[in-house]
């Protein structure tokens, strides 16, 4: 089967009904094609489509190859300054922006984000984007705190996986002075939705946007008891516009994310890379064209 | 301590500043009084105040007394035609409403209701009143179920504690045809509420009631990737209004809760009762004042 | 061009890729088709789809004909004691529908709504469905005062059409007890939609279904002012399965409303009595089938 | 009658049972206190309380004046960066949140700003704060409009009293390449509003937050039929706190609204710059202690 899924290209062919595309646009694209005619499609959550194509999700193939054939609805034209590599990006951005919102991200929100890999980065972004005002993200690993602090993070946290969630909490709550009114997790693991539950505020949200095991033990009556919500988050819907008025307007800088480069031909290589998890690796493009061809059109 | 939270009585005194009550008025109590000055209750959530002064909440006493001092803006004045039992019961009632709306229960929604005891019965009752059009409620007896039938429950499915939620999840869809969009876990039990993520279509909620054990063992996952809403009810707020305008209005009949009848010097013996479970018991009422004055009013 | 957008029907044929439909179903017809792919359709509002191919709405023709082509997934399959009529009469119910949608009617909402023609009806029979427990409905008729009483409104209110808004909203509040949370004009008359601003409480709601003049003169401050917020209706959307469920669950009649039966032959003299406003009549059905063949089916 | 709504100031005395604040706490005040107790309280909509005490408002003193008392509960104390004048730009930053708040401005959300005065610059400073990635505002004057691209505006647009709404709208769908999600109307002016009302796309929302004539002339029609809502701004709710979050972590600064500074003893000469429009005045602040003292505090 073919993968990938985060994705950008270039159009070499349009249908003839398509009126949004012509030949040469530089395209970001949106990964699933749903049905478009079920409830969930026609109440505005396509992505809960039960018969959605999605690249790379059996049986369907995904799109890391030469050509490839899309929906011409779920194909964003990128700006000329925006680059291809940009355009990939919008995929996990858009995860970013659908976590956030169903967290309810909102002006002065203090937001607890648990994980700085690449999804906690984005999350980070987004959140900032939409008013959060203080941002604590935790992490196993200093660097990708660092980065964290650098992308704008207000307050970072190295935790260890020894550390149980209750006896984090109170450092969370002490070092954001009041407590977060939302915690997404961008881990799945238990401790760190046990840890997002303790965590948040009374009336407050928590998203969790890591998927761990089928099956958890969870303080589930704290949270019933202050009515703290728990939802999930299943890739994104009506996001990647979004995404990238986000990315062209200069709002937020994707580009820090993507630390190694890799042509087509060194697939296996880029693959190594990114399971290795070192060398500061964060997110790895693979380039089916000429890396150059990536970046932003020249006059 | 005294005990007592589910209560209508008659006003004896008002303070200089009461303009919404005088002396004689029948009113149902609303049990907690919040401090109207922090965040939760500015934002509209009282329920939430950590300093809530609720009835029977240690250290405070409750209200199944002969005379008792409440905030005049937290009783709610009955019609005359409207008795003081079913004043009482705007206690349980409330919490069927704040456990619909936070469920958004609307026009045409599919309601799994877990559990038909008093609180599964009067959630029931606010499902239908709120455009449920499909209502299956499950219990572990018949009696109840048969309760449930005569309220108005589109199904009744009788379980057995043997059952896995697993087992009968099956036979939830096949009874109701399409999945519900909203299960209502009134039980709090571990199997309960694995049953209500199950059940619940994509994209839908689970309301939990119920308060069971601290630490429950849960299929997490499964409610995440499919953007199913976990929700807790914590007592209600701002819908002791609704819940008098219902039974006012005669759209809802709470009498038929009301099994058994005692005066206060009896509180013994209607607590037994209660406990016991049996002899078809639901409610118990306890009378302060000779049960006739309970009535309506007569001209 | 052929007219006719309140209709149901028999399927005659299925394309071959149709999977919730067989011939001889009797369906309810949902009479506008949208592209399912702009930005309105994906996000659950495909009432705004600027593309939308609606029933007798030009350049497309209707379906009060004998045989017409539809999409199956805007056919509604009718439970077998669901009669043609009242498939028909989805139509209106669905305006009714989305207009209590749009103005959140919820438990123990008092609503106002201007205008007992068959609009204003089925929005009494929704707003009731979704817990409104106090509906003043107003008239120039008597007669139409008198059936939106049958239906259960809970007062009636004639008025002249002389009364300007300013006159009749005391005598609104009056007799209301506490002024309405929403206001449903479905008249549009300027004096109707200043009447429902007027009248309509602090932080509460105006919903305008029926549409007048493309000007009006508005005391646009006063709802300003008081946070009334102010909605018009567009059709419907995601509305029909709700309607049917109404229907089938019994929880409205909305057979009441056909007060006349006509052959599709007889189509000039059924248009003419509608037109005329006499005789009692609230809507007319124009049968394309025998009559008798659009009862319930029978065993 | 003291006039003055808009202030920031030092605590000289707290009650007894004060505990958010002490002697010597630099404060923002927050100028309106509800009775807390009444329906739009309690559902936390108190802007709305009819029994509101708000500075300035007959019969209600304001608090331009040396010492002046108010609930504890509606004073936010400044961090020591934040300075005096920030503490009392955050009344008129309230209305923009509230405004945005009330529009739903969201992550990606276009948005046309009808008035570059303060109200509409404070906008325009939410508005991207609150993830809005492009905003088009008008003015009459060139130099505001200067203003509002120094803060961010992505376009601006001169306008003429001339003008009328039919013939600047395509001028405006032109500069924003798509129509506006949201249009805020800061002007009030009849013709202002039916610009907001012809320019904002379907089913968007028309806010509008400066308050003209009684009565206005609208094409209502046009929002009907394309389900535009229109939406008022009453003061803030609940949005100090998120002002202040906004100016203390940096993201906006709202110092360059105020052109001039005054002594109390000067506070004629102040309202006469104000209200002369010219030297490029926007704010006008007056300060009652020395003003070095309203610098953040130094350690």
């Amino acid at each position: 089967m073919v993968i990938g899924h985060e994705s950008a290209g270039v159009v070499a062919k349009v249908g003839s009904k398509v009126k949004n595309l012509t030949v040469g646009d530089r395209v970001a694209i949106e990964p699933g094609v749903p049905c478009y005619k079920c409830d969930h499609c026609k109440q505005g959550s396509y992505n809960l489509c039960p018969d959605m194509v999605f690249c790379a999700t059996p049986p369907y193939d995904g799109n890391l190859t030469r050509y490839y054939k899309h929906a011409a609805d779920f194909c964003f034209k990128l700006p000329d300054h925006v680059t291809m590599e940009e355009g990939a990006l919008l995929e996990p951005l858009s995860v970013g922006v659908h976590a956030c919102k169903r967290a309810g991200v909102s002006l002065g929100s203090r937001v607890l984000i648990l994980g700085a890999g690449p999804i906690g980065l984005v999350t980070l972004l987004v959140a900032q984007s939409m008013g959060a005002t203080e941002i604590l993200i935790t992490d196993l690993v200093q660097h990708r705190l660092d980065i964290a602090k650098e992308l704008g993070a207000t307050h970072t946290l190295l935790l260890t996986s020894d550390d149980t969630a209750e006896q984090v909490v109170d450092c969370v709550h002490h070092t954001m002075f009041e407590d977060p009114d939302i915690s997404i997790d961008c881990c799945g693991a238990e401790n760190s939705t046990r840890l997002a539950i303790f965590a948040t505020r009374a009336g407050g949200v928590v998203v969790i946007v890591g998927m761990g095991l089928p099956e958890m033990k969870l303080p589930l009556f704290n949270a019933l008891a202050r009515e703290v919500d728990i939802r999930g988050v299943f890739r994104y819907c009506n996001d990647y516009a979004a995404a990238l008025a986000l990315v062209a307007s200069g709002r937020v800088t994707v580009k820090r994310l993507v630390t190694h480069h890799f042509d087509i031909m060194e697939t296996q290589k880029a693959f190594e890379t990114a399971h290795s998890g070192t060398g500061g690796v964060i997110k790895v493009m693979i380039h089916v064209q000429p890396r150059n061809t990536n970046n932003p059109v020249k006059f």
